[in-house]
This record gives C-alpha cells, structure tokens and sequence, in this order.
C-alpha cells in the first residue's frame, strides 16, 4: 500500500488536470439541450475507466442518460466493493453570478472552481484515480470492484431503480461506497448515516387561455400568479412549519442519545449559519439548526416563474404561473403518501376561478444506514487514516434515490464517505472542490480497499430488502 | 368632405399594406434590445408624415425613445386640433403562443394581426391617413392640426409630461384627439371619458447572498421567494379586496346617475366575461364587472421571477425574488401617495430574516374628462356618423400618462375615440386590429376636423391647468 499511495503522490498534477477535462462538460442531466454533452461525458468516463485497466466498461443507455459501467473481478473469495458516483450536474444558472465560467474549471488557490466540482466529479473521480494507483502499482486491486456511474442523480435517478432490480445479481455486493457527501470542516471528516427523502413536484395555476390587459381587465379577473401565492402561503407557515394536514403523522422522533451525539458532534448553530453566510436563522424553534436540516422534513420553493420577466413594467394579467415545491422528508415520511396529501390539501385550496395541476418530478425514500456494520466501519478507519482525525458519523439533509436504492433494493450497507466541505456552494454559482480532500479522498479510497480486504465477507441479506416491485 | 371620403375608399388597400409596414418594427420601448427597432419606427413615421404633406415634421430625441413631431397649421382664426397616438409597443411575449410572429403582420379575415395592430399603430395611422385623404384631394386641411406621437407610451411616458411643460405654447390647441381605447363592440363606437391612474412598482425580496443548496440547507433558511408569496398574499384579499391600510381613503364614490348610465349603456357581466373568454368573475361583490375595472382601483401582479426557471427540479433556495406589482387608480386617488402607502405597509410586512426593496416604475394620475365639452361632442357626432351608431360615453379600466398630462398641464379637453374592439388581445399573444374600424377610423377622423372647423375656437383655459411643477 505504500507503494500506491507514493504512486498517488506522485501524479497529483495530471490527477488534478483530468478533474479540470471530466468538469468541463456541461453534463446538466436536467436541460435537454445538454442531452449530448451528458454523453460525451459519459463516453470519456468509460474511455477513462478502460485505460486504468477496468475490466467490461458498458455505457448503459437508459430511456435518458446512460450509466457507465466497469468492473474488475480478479480476486474470488474477496469481498466486492460497489462504488457509485454521477457524473451528472446541476444546471449552472444563474451564469452571471459565476466568476468564471462554470464548465471552464480553474483553479484558485487551493479549490478547483466548476459546475460539479464537487458534486460530484470531484469526489467520484477520486474513487477510480484510487482504482488506479492500485492497477498501476501492483496490477490487482485488493478486493472486487464494481463501479456503477449514473447519469440522471440530479433529476432524481429517475430509471436507476429499475436497472438494480433488473440487475440484483450482476451488482451483488458487500458493500456499496459513495462519496457524494460532505465533511464537517477541513480537519473534519465525515460519514453519513441518515439521508433525507425528497419529493419535487411541479405547480401549474391556470387562469384564462391568454394574457390579458390589467388596465382593461384588472378587477374581475382571478391572477393565477396572485393565486399561486396564496396556495404557497397556505402550504407552511412563516416560521417555516408545513400546513399540510397528515404532514408530520409518520415524522418519527429521534432519540435522545442520537439527538446527544448530534449536538456534541455536529455543527453548531454559530458555525452552520456561518458557512452559508447567513446572520440569521429560520425555522423550527425546538430543533438545533443541524437538527432542522436533518431530522425534521422541509418545504422549499425553489422556483416561480409567472407572466413577465424582463425590464420595465408590462400591463398584463398572466394566464398561468409555476413554482417548483421541494419536500425534504425524514424516516418514516413515504414520498408517494406525501404527494398524496399535498395533493389533496392543493386541490382543497384552489379557489374556482382558478384550476391547478400538480406534475411529479422526483421522489426519493430517507435513508438510515446501519452505523454498527463492520464495512462502515472500515469506510470510518480509512478516513480516520487519510484525513488525520476520526471521522464523525452525521445524518445529512441532501437525498439520494440512488443511495436509498441501493440500500432498498440490493439489501446492501451503504458507506458515505464524504470529500466536500460545507462552503462547497454546491448546487449554487461558484460551485468549487478542495483539492487537498481531492488528495485525501483517493488516500481514503486505496486506504478502505485495503481495510475491507482484511474483513470477512458479511452474509448479503443482512440487511431486510423492500419488496422490488414498489420501485417499478 | 365627398371627395376626401372616395379618396379613402378607393386607398384603402394601400392603406393597410402601409398599416402592416407600421406595424413590422418592433418598437418594444421597455426592451433595451429594441432600442434600435424604436428609432427605425420613428425614422418611417417621420418619412410617412413628411410624405403625405405634413411641415415642420421633427423626431425630438428624449433620454429614451424620441417623440415625432409634425404640423399644418395654415388655417389661421381657425381652432387646432393636436393628434395624439404612440408608436411604441408592449413585449410580444410569450413569443410561443402567437399563431403568427408578431412582427410579421398579417390578414385573416377581416382583422391584421401583429403587436401593436390595435394598440397603437392602427388606431394612429388612422388620423394620418385622414390628414393625407384632406390634404391629397383639398390641398389643405379643415384646421390647424399638430401631431405629436410618443414612443414611451407602454413604459408610462417617462419623459412626456416635461415635454409638454416645456413646449407648452408651441402645442397649445383646442382639442387633443386620441385614439388609443376600445368601442363596446363592432357597431358600438365609444368615446372614452374617464380612465384609471397607474401605478407600477418592482418589489424584490433578498435572502443570501447566492442559491444554497435546499437539500442541505431547507429548514434554516427563510426563503425569498417563499417570503414574496408572503408578502404579496398580505396585499389583497383572495377576493380582490386591497388590504394595504389607507388604499381606498381617496376612492371617490360614482354618483347613481352615472352608474346607471354606465349600466344601461356599458357592458353587461355576460358580455364582459364572454369578450375575454373567462366563464367565472372575480373581484369586488357590489360593483358590476365594468364597474369593478373602471371606477374601483385594482392589483395585478404582473410577473413573478425567482429561482429555478428552467425544465425538471433544481433543489435550490434561492437568494431573490421579484415580483411585479401593477395598481390601477381611480379619481382622487394620487400614484405618489398610493406608493408611499404600499411602500410602508411591505415594509411592515418584511420579516426581519429577510429584506425587500422598491422600485418605481410607472405612475399615472387617474382622468376624468367633461363629457360636455362642445369639442368632445365634435367627436361623438363624427363617430356616430362613421359607424351608423351614438356613441357610447365609456370609462377605461386602463391608464394613459400622456393623456392625463394633456388634461393637467395643457388644460385641454381631451377627445378619446376609441377603433379598437373588446377582443383585440392588446398586450398579449395574437393582438389584431378589425379593418374596418380602421377605414371607418378614417372616415370617423377626416369628419372630426369638418365638425371642429364648424366650431367656434374655445377658451383654452376651460379647465384649470394643475401646477406643471409637480410633474418636473
């Protein structure tokens, strides 16, 4: 292992120069226009994958963006590791508000600015550069590798699902290891056992068939935009709690000793507002800022768009408008009941001289991990090794209906480790990945390889799979 | 006038081939883009009028978009008229529901369609066609007639009234004519003697500095566009009711004649709901539809921005949001004291976890025009000669700077004469002109200027001028 990581050392420029190529592509798996760029991505993903000497590279089409499949399955008897990553991004708007272009990485200081810097190139980047150092140096891995990399996480992987029910076989795994995560500060390494569920729905108010004069008009007709924001308001409360009857019904409560370790361990209130630049809070009053972002669920609007959007004004009743509604949820919160009682409680209150549309746009399950198993705890030894501290075990507000898949569907546990850091500003403009975590990260990953080819390959079905059907 | 009236008859086809050149420029004033279309509109109307025999024709340049300027004023002893229409336009927006492109103008049917075929290019070249009808068969016009076309009217006349404050000897006049208002239906002319004031706001609501992440962050942070919704929804009743203490204060109430001359004579409920295409009303209980748009104020929001526009969900929190905010005045209520009102209660509205700003965009004091002024009759005989039918004496549910200057600094009746029809979809997709108001427009304008040359020259300062200071 010495061997590899002086490999690893050596070659931190190119690793750094391949990150620059892979963030370079505009692989917004969310805007149509970008469908080819999603594939050129995914085409230097698998040309990449073959030349460190992955075995089966596949670009598995899907009825949108293609997985990119690879393996290396050279030790029998060995555990196999699974590692997931995407390779897809957020769109990058709003443009002006990059200081450099979002697809023309640079490098300042010690951060590497892009789109998908490190969400999460970056960090998925550093699994296979580990991949790497280990073919190159003693051409075997210590353990079986599969790479599962996705194309559509940021639109909710919508047919990810589908191909591990498909495919349970060919992916059985011991563990599965991601980092699409992030840690708690520089020195701070991170696991991630609990995961917020997700629902994005999709909110059309419809007025008349057109535009009309306000002058002419303004009086006698319902403004689906005016509508719209008093469905929003009847939606949560200013204080941010969700009006939704039936909301919080299956919203179970967390443990004092989990909610103690929390507080001792997690960021404090100071530090979480800190690293989002804020100066004050919103919120639930009776939870810790962490605990709002974890273990109680979320509504945001993350979008409106109605009538006219450019300079000067326009003297128009608009016909429609829109907002974008994204539910975070928490164990035991189902997407599909919630979307059920949004629904119920939208078309309740939608006045009769306006009509509404609900669309569904993603769902996601939350997601607890096991913290006791042995293979996440190697994912904890290896990062305690790498990053010089032991890494705190921390629920995360993000969701990831990959992850939960995996956890559902395969029956397998899940190690999050995470490379990011909190003012990573993914999702946001100016998006960047810490290149020193970059370094640590591949350490990590050679680091876990190793620690779990000394552990015992654990029984599959240790962890009680969901019925497959559900996700069909 | 037999002559004149062949004249038009036997030109008509010129006369819209030369209306669809008009209408071909897209003299969008409030899109910088368009800056250019606009001085290239001025550049043809200026031509057209210098063409047809009109002096002194001039494009006054403003801060923005220039005026046109032209004259004939060889009748002395006889009364002027000033000619008054706009040939700016509203954004064609949303481009994707016009049948055709908006700037490409063409006939179905009886009607011209295009941006700004009715509102206002249509309605204006009508009086121009006129004065070359009267001065191609005559050599002369029946009086003294000034033109002054504005291109700012859709972004409320920023610099008109300081144009007519400063030039207010050189325009003086008996009667200023515009048309630029709706009939009630084809054989229904109308003469508008009331409109609303207008005032255009832009309200933004700032949370972060940049979009955060809403996974990782919903529940802590108050959103902006949550915030606006707020906001806006504490603006007015979800039946109408403006909720912003001290709106109505000046709110004069309309004496029971006119409301039952506005009943017998204005358009009924049915027929109001029908022109639009909408089955259901809305607003204010004890007034009718006409009313509600007509002598009682309004709110339409306009257009609403924030967030995630694009297609799919963006799991963000966005860092603003705006919103549009159009109110329509009625007589006494004062744009100025209206603003400072909304101005104080969103800031009352603002919680402190988030912070608003306003920006003034348009302001316009509502018009009351005196119905029995001998000029305004002038125009009520004329149109009932043209279209076979009395005028109906209406008020507007829409606003005009530019007129209500006229009224205020120049102190000079005003005749609005409207050729456009209730469905001509002014400021929306598919805006159409119906043809044969614009050759009875003609007609309607060629017989005006024989009515006032019968008249004897009014006393210029029938009406009371306001202090033009408080338009500087």
């Amino acid at each position: 292992m010495e061997n590899t990581l002086a490999y690893a050392h050596s070659n931190r420029a190119r690793f750094v120069t391949e990150l620059k190529q892979f963030v370079s592509f505009p692989s917004v798996s969310a805007q149509p226009r970008h469908a080819g760029d999603v594939n050129r991505c995914a085409a230097w993903l698998a040309d990449h994958l073959r030349g460190i000497g992955m075995q089966r590279v596949t670009i598995v089409p899907t009825p949108r963006h293609p997985l990119v499949y690879a393996e290396w399955l050279e030790m029998p008897g060995a555990p196999t590791v699974l590692i997931y990553g995407h390779y897809d991004v957020q769109p990058a708007e709003p443009l002006n508000q990059w200081r450099s272009p979002p697809f023309e990485p640079v490098v300042r200081g010690d951060d590497l600015y892009g789109r998908g810097a490190s969400d999460d190139k970056g960090q998925m980047l550093a699994h296979i550069k580990a991949l790497e150092c280990c073919l190159r140096t003693s051409g075997r891995l210590p353990v079986n590798v599969k790479c599962l990399f996705e194309g559509e996480e940021e639109i909710g992987s919508p047919n990810f699902a589908r191909f591990l029910v498909n495919n349970k076989r060919a992916l059985s795994a011991d563990v599965v290891l991601v980092s699409d995560t992030s840690m708690l500060g520089r020195d701070r390494p991170a696991i991630t056992y609990g995961m917020r569920g997700a629902l994005s729905l999709e909110l059309e108010v419809k007025g008349l068939e057109t535009d009309l004069h306000d002058g002419l008009f303004g009086g006698v007709v319902h403004n689906p935009l005016t509508g719209l924001c008093d469905i929003v308001g009847g939606l949560q409360t200013s204080a941010g709690r969700i009006t939704i009857p039936g909301f919080y019904d299956r919203v179970g409560e967390v443990d004092v000793t989990e909610r103690t370790y929390m507080a001792n361990n997690g960021p404090g209130d100071e530090q979480l507002l800190k690293s989002i630049g804020a100066s004050r809070a919103w919120g639930e009053r009776s939870y810790s800022l962490y605990e709002r972002t974890t273990i109680r669920p979320s509504l945001t609007i993350s979008g409106i768009t109605g009538g006219y959007q450019g300079p000067g004004p326009k003297s128009i009743i608009p016909a429609r408008a829109v907002a974008k509604l994204n539910f975070r949820l928490v164990p035991d919160q189902d997407p599909r009941e919630i979307e059920r009682l949004v629904r119920k409680h939208i078309a309740r209150l939608t006045p009769f001289t306006l009509r509404t549309s609900i669309r569904s746009q993603l769902a996601a399950r939350p997601l607890l991990v096991d913290r006791a198993n042995p293979l996440v705890k190697a994912a904890a030894t290896a990062s305690r090794k790498c990053f010089g501290a032991t890494p705190v075990f921390v629920r995360s507000g993000g969701s990831n209906p990959a992850v939960t898949a995996f956890h559902d569907i395969l029956g397998v546990p899940t190690a999050l480790v995470g490379f990011g850091l909190p003012d990573d500003r993914i999702h946001g403009p100016n998006e960047k990945f810490h290149l020193p975590n970059f370094h640590k990260g591949i350490a990590t990953s050679i680091s876990f390889l190793h620690e779990v080819a000394g552990t015992a390959p654990v029984v599959v079905s240790q962890l009680r799979p969901r019925v497959a059907q559900q996700y069909l």
